[in-house]
């Protein structure tokens, strides 16, 4: 589709396996992803309302890169790394889609030719009204909370080797007094283990269940050569506590 | 391959997530995709005869468009797509591809070749002899069937959503009285389930089981933010029928 | 991270879907692919020990060509290919790269921007001592034992469709006076299976365990339109026998 419109665009291919309805996977994989673009129109589309009231939105951010998509939460952590939603469009106007917008593939009718007429040359505001950014949808941040010997998080990301990315950060193992070398009792579902804290993932053993800093600065929950997500059983969503193994209060 | 024999060409990769040996749905995507493109040489590798006497063409489409791939059905519904069958010859020179032609890969020793050198302005004709457009093998298409209180048809393809499309279309459910929010019977290998006529996914809430029209103009039977694929176990080639529940004549 | 140190760069993606950890099928996956590539700066990284004493590497191949990677023989093979290594340089100056290198994601934090600063002009030497190609990491060669009877070989690699791809080659089919249409023994895991050999799947029927000499001119265990990896359960590295049925010594 954007090929027919603009058959001039460079099209960068981010990826294609987000996992059915991952909101949240997605504005993790484009946040990651827009630092290293230049000035681009960004279209990304996990869509799980599509065909319903769920708007179809064109954001600006400052730097000049428009983001298109859903506004289910899914373009506005990049907006803000990018600098921030300087301006907002609803999606109303379907005349420069296809002549048969279907109700069930609105990346295709809606959001990719969108991007495409913006490549263009087309103004953001010919597609619709301008609406407030404050009115945008937000993914609900994932809070960390400080239980005295346990911090809790969540499980934020299952990458394809299984490694579980949290919400919790350097600050927090520093906060456990754990460094490297270091073991902490992760507790996840139903399990309790314990897991050594790592600078990377060959300093353990293969097999071993690890807590690693990631390259999003976060901390993982890994299995050296193996897989946290098979081992635990974790999705994204899943709560975690770190803490150190005994020091529970009875 | 293609880089090496025609450094300039612009590839546009459509999908390389095609299930082994799945020539009906290689032909459906493919189907889906050509509307798109402007003037092209459509490639396309779905090829479980490899190797033995199945032929090699290159048809040539109404508007210029050129399908390379394998005889089996895998290229025709595109090309009538694009406004039918113009020419078609057989690949039976192979001395434009590499040297030594394996008896397993002609994607790569003979059919990624030949659309390079088409692409470099090679005739089709230097590649073998014309052959008659009626004598391309054609994949057997899945009729409906009216049982009176239900309709059969057939899963055609499941997505990664896994979401079954089938053969019926918005004219069947009309036959069927049901709009939506109407609730019809769906009976699928040895499960018989209620399904919700739907316009979108979204309109129902989260796990309902539903009979959406789909992007491709196909009843889809859908699970929303689920799987009805994994529900029922169906995969394309499936018999489905669609009715009204109690409506059986006993 | 390319686009963004190299905008002019062409990048060509050969795969994203090598198994977590499969250094061994890395190699061959780049092994295979290097040929069809005009003069260019290959990228590959399969990085089980990323953070940890392993090195980085710049290979200069015969030709031209340069690789980039980690020092765990994941290059080599593809530098031999290429007509050998002609110099080698242990990547130290991360200068080069962005500010903050993590620990845990070297393709995008040290090779990706080596990559992108050679297309650029950079000379490999910027970025840290040459070394001695004799130094460099090798994967063991999987070798074949004639045992009389039966030959022992290794699965290299599974491919998508469960072909199990292993280091025999047409020369042990010969040694074992095979020829399409015979049936030889195949001893794989705790299992004693009978296969036909075949010059390509469809000469036999579907289901049908097979012996092809496949595009690679490796001997591969397949299964005609089904999976020899989920008959057998094997994975790369499995130990296989190949002989005649009933001849073995007792």
């Amino acid at each position: 589709m954007i090929r027919s419109v603009a058959p001039g665009a460079e099209i960068a291919d981010i990826s294609h396996l987000i996992e059915p309805f991952g909101v949240r996977q997605g504005a993790m994989v484009l946040y990651e992803s827009v630092p290293y673009f230049p000035q681009s129109i960004h279209l990304a589309i996990v869509d799980p309302g599509v065909g319903s009231a769920r708007r179809a939105v064109i954001l600006s951010a400052a730097g000049g890169s428009l983001l298109v998509g859903p506004d289910n939460g899914l373009l506005v952590p990049s907006a803000v790394r990018l600098g921030g939603v300087e301006a907002a469009w609803e999606i109303t106007n379907l005349e420069l889609g296809p002549p048969d917008c279907s109700s069930t593939f609105h990346g295709r009718d809606v959001f990719a030719p969108a991007a495409a007429h913006l490549f263009g040359g087309v103004a953001p505001a010919k597609f619709g009204p301008e609406v407030d950014p404050g009115s945008l949808v937000r993914l609900q941040e994932a809070a960390v909370a400080d239980l005295g010997t346990h911090l809790s998080g969540e499980v934020l990301h299952v990458d394809r080797f299984g490694n579980l990315q949290t919400n919790l950060q350097s600050v927090h193992l520093e906060r456990l007094n754990a460094a490297p070398g270091d073991r902490l009792q992760v507790l996840i579902g139903i399990k309790a283990l314990d897991a050594t804290v790592r600078r990377s993932y060959s300093y353990g053993g293969a097999g071993e269940l690890q807590l690693v800093v990631d390259s999003h600065g976060c901390v993982a929950i890994c299995v050296n050569e193996g897989s946290a997500a098979l081992l635990t059983g974790a999705r994204p969503g899943a709560t975690v506590l770190l803490g150190v193994k005994g020091s529970a209060q009875h």
